[in-house]
């Protein structure tokens, strides 16, 4: 049952990639990295998909299968690395819902399907991935300001249960804070 | 001109506070904890005071003049505190924005006016204040999800200038956060 759920699961992530990858798409349909989406439109489009994917992933969230990340911290798919290290990866979203728009996630996730998974073991990790998020602000030159947000289950819009940071900014953020 | 800058912050952030403060007001018109805010007025108010003020407070942000976290965090100003242990302090939002918004700060700054100040030493302190995050929004019973906020600078609509996480839960958060 377990790995028929994680099959499952990892089917689901793939035909999501395979639908909103720019990487797969022809050259000439990718999103331009600092075009502001078209806020509007695009901001209930995009409410509606991560909201209902996030009530559909946090389904199989407890038994933690392999997630799209293990993928891309492999390199087996391709993503546009802005930051790495020996323990975290930050590259763009792909769905970004702001110029500058970048996840910093765990390369091992050692539990952390969510935040809500974090134990005392793992605070050093936290201190990384929040450092690592500094970093890549500066590295973006978001000088005037970024927003950090961590999803944690199906009300937070979590829709990856490997634990990620995104770092939003190149633009004014509003609030509240969705 | 630092302590006037100083003094002029600390009056600001006095009257941002008994403009903002529930413990202020006389108990009649206390908002009651757990209901949740009118949506759609409430977030255009919102938004555009938290700008507002974001904008004013970057102004002296880098001399990191005392902040009214320093009163809260002494007892002169009562909070709703949610929990504390020997390095952070976590209270209620005076203006929330979900049935349950608290905030997670360090209790001695040590530089973090904001989470762009981070240097590597920082690792530690950061790494707790996402602990205590989830321990909040465990403490607060918020099992279908939460969402965790950082803002930085003025479009990340900081309006504070001491590190403070924001944990919001008790209602389905949107996206894009802000």
């Amino acid at each position: 049952m377990a790995t028929r759920a994680a099959a499952a699961t990892l089917t689901a992530a793939m035909s999501s990639l395979l639908r909103r990858s720019a990487s797969l798409r022809p050259q000439g349909l990718r999103v331009p990295r600092r075009v502001p989406p078209r806020r509007f439109v695009r901001h209930i489009a995009s409410s509606t998909n991560e909201e209902a994917a996030a009530r559909a992933a946090a389904a199989t969230a407890d038994t933690g299968p392999p997630t799209i990340f293990d993928k891309i911290i492999s390199k087996e798919i391709p993503s546009s690395v802005v930051y790495e290290d020996d323990k975290v990866l930050a590259f763009r979203d792909i769905n970004p819902q702001a110029p500058v728009h970048v996840l910093v996630i765990p390369k091992v996730r050692d539990g952390l399907t969510g935040l809500s998974k974090a134990e005392p073991r793992h605070v050093e990790i936290l201190g990384h991935l929040l450092y690592a998020a500094k970093v890549v602000a500066e590295k973006e030159g978001v000088a005037n300001g970024y927003r950090v947000v961590i999803n944690n289950g199906a009300e937070g819009c979590q829709s990856v249960y490997h634990l990620h940071l995104h770092v939003l900014g190149g633009r004014q953020m509003k609030w509240p804070a969705g």
